[in-house]
C-alpha cells in the first residue's frame, strides 16, 4: 500500500460521493477492525463525536463543519430567517456532543459566521457554500499539518546518517487519526514517506500512553499500516530505550502552548521531555499556531482535567486490576516546562527559546 | 485492623499449625479476592511457584525451604542414604518450577547442605531440624527487611514536618507480598506503622507498573489493606505528581546491584530515578546485601530479560489493544545509573557514593 492509499483508507472524515453522508473511520473499533461508517442523521453525527468514533481536536472540527453542512443541506426552509433558525438549532445540538472540545465550537462558530455573512444569497447557494467552507476548514488543516511535517522532516534529514535508520519516539496520538490528513507529531514521518524514504530509513517508537492507550491503539496502528517501521513500548520503557541509543529525536503533539513556551499535552509528555533532556535527545513539540495561547503566561495557569479512576483500574480489563476503594491520581494532561523543549514546530516556522520572542517573530498573536 | 493482624492476613507463606501443609496467600487472585490456600503435595507446591501464586525472590526462597521441609517429613526411608536420595529428587523437582529464580536454588541448596551435615543424626531428628532451618531462613529474611525498614524509617522521620503528611513514591512490588514480612521498599512504611505513625502521617503513591501491574494489583493492595493512605497512578503520571510537590522521597526495591552502585530493577525504575533527580527528590534503593554483586562491575554487564509481546498487547485485556503484527519492546528490567541514586539501603547500613567504598565499609564481599 502506498502512502496515498493509506491516507484514503484511514481518513478520519470526509463527505461521501453524493454528499448524502459523512464517511468516517470508526476509531472505537481500532486497532482490531478497520471499518468506515456513514453518518446521515444529526443523531448519528452527535453520537459519533460523543462516543469518540471520531476524536482529535482538528478531526472533530472538520467533522462538525461537514456535519453542519450536511444537516443544513436538508433544511426544508425557503427563506433565510427560517433556514437560520434551523441552522442554529442543529449547531447547538452538535455543540452539546462534547462540551470540552474547543475545536468543535470553533468550527461551528466559523460556519455560523459564514452563514450570517451570506444572508442575501439564495438558500441553495448558501447550502452549496457551506460544503465549500467545510472543505476549506479541512484543507487548511491539511496545509497546517503539511507545513509542520515539512519543517519536522528537515530536522530528520539533518539528523539522518547514511545507511542508518533514524529513531523517533512519540507519545499518545497526534496522528492522521486526530486530524484531516498528516497529523502533527506524525507529520514529519508521513512527509518523509511522501519524499520517498523507505521503511528502513526510520523507526518510530510509540509509547502506549496509559490509561487510554492511544499510542498502542491508534499511533502504532496508523504508522504500522502506513508501512513505517514501528515498535510499541509501555510508557515506563522509554528511559531504557533512550539509554540504548535507539532514539534520535522526540516528536509530540500539544493541546495548548503558553506565552513562555510551556506546553500542556497528554499525560506523560513532561516525563518524556525530562528523559530526553537527561539523555541529550532533541525534544520537539508539533503545535499548530492556533494552539499557542498568548493570554496564558505560563503552564501554571493551565488547569489540568482530572478523570475517572475507573480508566486506571478497570477500563479495557477483563477484571478490576486495583483494590476496591483505592484513591487514584488520573490527570488527563501535564505541563512540560519550556526549558525542556528543544523547539516548537508551528506551520509558520520552528520556534526556539526564548519562545515569547519567537512567537512574536512569526507574527503569532 | 492493626498492623500485626494485617501481616497475619497477607503472610506470603507459613507452615500450618500441625505442619501438614504450606499455607499461602494466592497472589494470582489479588486484588479482587484474598484467599489463603493449603499446599500438601509436591505437585501443589511446584505449581504454586510456577504459576506465581507465591512470587518475589525472598518469598520464593522461604516457600522452597518450607516446601522441602514439609515433603521431606513424609519420606518413609529409615536410613540416611535412602532418605537423602528421596530428598535430592524432591529438591530437583521443586527447583524445576522456576528455572530463573536464583533464590529458589539458593534456599534449596542451603537445605541440601544442611541435610548433608546431619547425616549422623536420626531421620526423625533430621526431619525436625529441616523445619527449624526453614524457620531460620524465614526469620533471617524478616530481620533483613526489618533493618532496612528501620534505616528507611529514619529517613522518613528526618524529612517529616509536623502536621504534614510525607509523600512517598514507589514502583512495582517490593512489598510484604514479595518477602516473609516487611518487604524491602515498603519496609520503612510498615516500620512507621509499628512505631505508631497514623494514616495521615504518610501518603504512598504507587506506580501501577506496566505491563504486569504489580504496583496496582499488589503494592496498592497491601498498603491500602494495612491502613496506609495510598494513591495509585499510571507510570507516566509520576512526573506531574512530583512536579506538584506531593512526593518527598522515592523508595524502590532491586534485583541486583553492581559494584559501582548501578541497580537493575523492574522496568521503569531508571525513569523514576531521572524524574526524581530532575525534581530534586531523594531516590533510595532498598537492597538486601545479598543482592549486591561485586563480581559485576557496572550495570552494563547485567543482561536484561526481554519478555513476551503479548504482555503489552493482550494480557489482562478483554480484547487485543495493539495492531496485529506490531513489534514490541518489552524488557522486564532496566538499569539505574549509580549517579541517580541518593543512597542504597542495606540491612547493614545506608550506602552513599562512592558505592564501592561504601559496600567495602559495611563488609560486603
Amino acid at each position: 500500500m502506498d502512502v496515498e492509499q493509506f491516507f484514503d483508507q484511514v481518513t478520519t472524515v470526509r463527505m461521501n460521493a453524493d454528499r448524502s453522508a459523512l464517511d468516517i473511520i470508526d476509531q472505537t473499533l481500532l486497532p482490531g477492525c478497520i471499518k468506515r461508517v456513514e453518518l446521515r442523521t444529526k443523531e448519528e453525527i452527535w453520537d459519533a463525536i460523543k462516543k469518540l468514533r471520531v476524536r482529535g481536536a482538528p478531526a472533530i472540527g472538520v467533522s462538525a463543519a461537514y456535519g453542519i453542512a450536511l444537516l443544513s443541506s436538508k433544511i426544508p426552509a425557503t427563506n433565510f430567517e427560517s433556514f437560520y433558525a434551523s441552522f442554529v438549532a442543529l449547531k447547538d445540538y452538535l455543540a452539546s456532543s462534547r462540551p470540552t472540545a474547543v475545536n468543535l465550537f470553533w468550527a461551528l462558530n466559523r460556519m455560523d459566521a459564514f452563514v450570517k455573512d451570506k444572508k442575501e444569497e439564495s438558500i441553495p447557494k448558501i447550502k452549496e457554500a457551506l460544503f465549500e467552507e467545510a472543505d476549506r476548514i479541512r484543507d487548511e488543516d491539511i496545509q497546517i499539518s503539511l507545513h509542520i511535517g515539512e519543517l519536522g522532516f528537515g530536522l530528520l534529514r539533518d539528523l539522518k546518517k547514511d545507511g542508518q535508520e533514524i529513531g523517533i519516539l512519540t507519545h499518545c496520538n497526534a496522528g492522521t487519526l486526530a486530524t484531516a490528513k498528516y497529523g502533527t507529531a506524525t507529520a514529519p514521518m508521513y512527509v518523509a514517506l511522501e519524499k520517498g524514504w523507505a521503511p528502513e530509513d526510520m523507526h518510530v517508537y510509540c509509547d502506549e500512553t496509559r490509561p487510554l492507550l492511544q499510542g498502542a491503539r491508534l499511533t502504532a496502528f496508523e504508522l504500522h499500516s502506513a508501512g513505517i517501521t514501528t515498535t510499541l513500548q509501555c510508557d515506563n520503557m522509554a528511559s531504557i530505550l533512550m539509554r540504548s541509543g535507539k532514539v534520535d529525536i522526540v516528536f509530540v503533539g500539544c493541546d495548548r502552548v503558553a506565552k513562555n513556551g510551556d506546553v500542556a499535552n497528554k499525560i506523560g509528555t513532561s516525563g518524556v521531555a525530562i528523559l530526553a533532556k537527561h539523555y541529550n535527545i532533541p525534544f520537539y513539540v508539533c503545535a499548530p499556531s492556533s494552539t499557542i495561547d498568548l493570554a496564558t503566561s505560563t503552564g501554571e495557569q493551565i488547569p489540568l482535567e482530572m478523570r475517572d479512576p475507573d480508566e486506571v483500574c478497570e477500563m479495557w480489563y477483563s477484571q478490576r486490576m486495583a483494590p476496591e476503594g483505592i484513591d487514584v491520581f488520573n490527570p488527563a494532561f501535564d505541563v512540560t516546562d519550556h526549558d525542556l523543549i528543544s523547539g516548537i514546530i508551528t506551520e509558520r516556522g520552528i520556534c526556539h527559546p526564548p519562545y515569547e520572542e519567537a512567537f512574536r517573530g512569526l507574527g503569532i498573536k
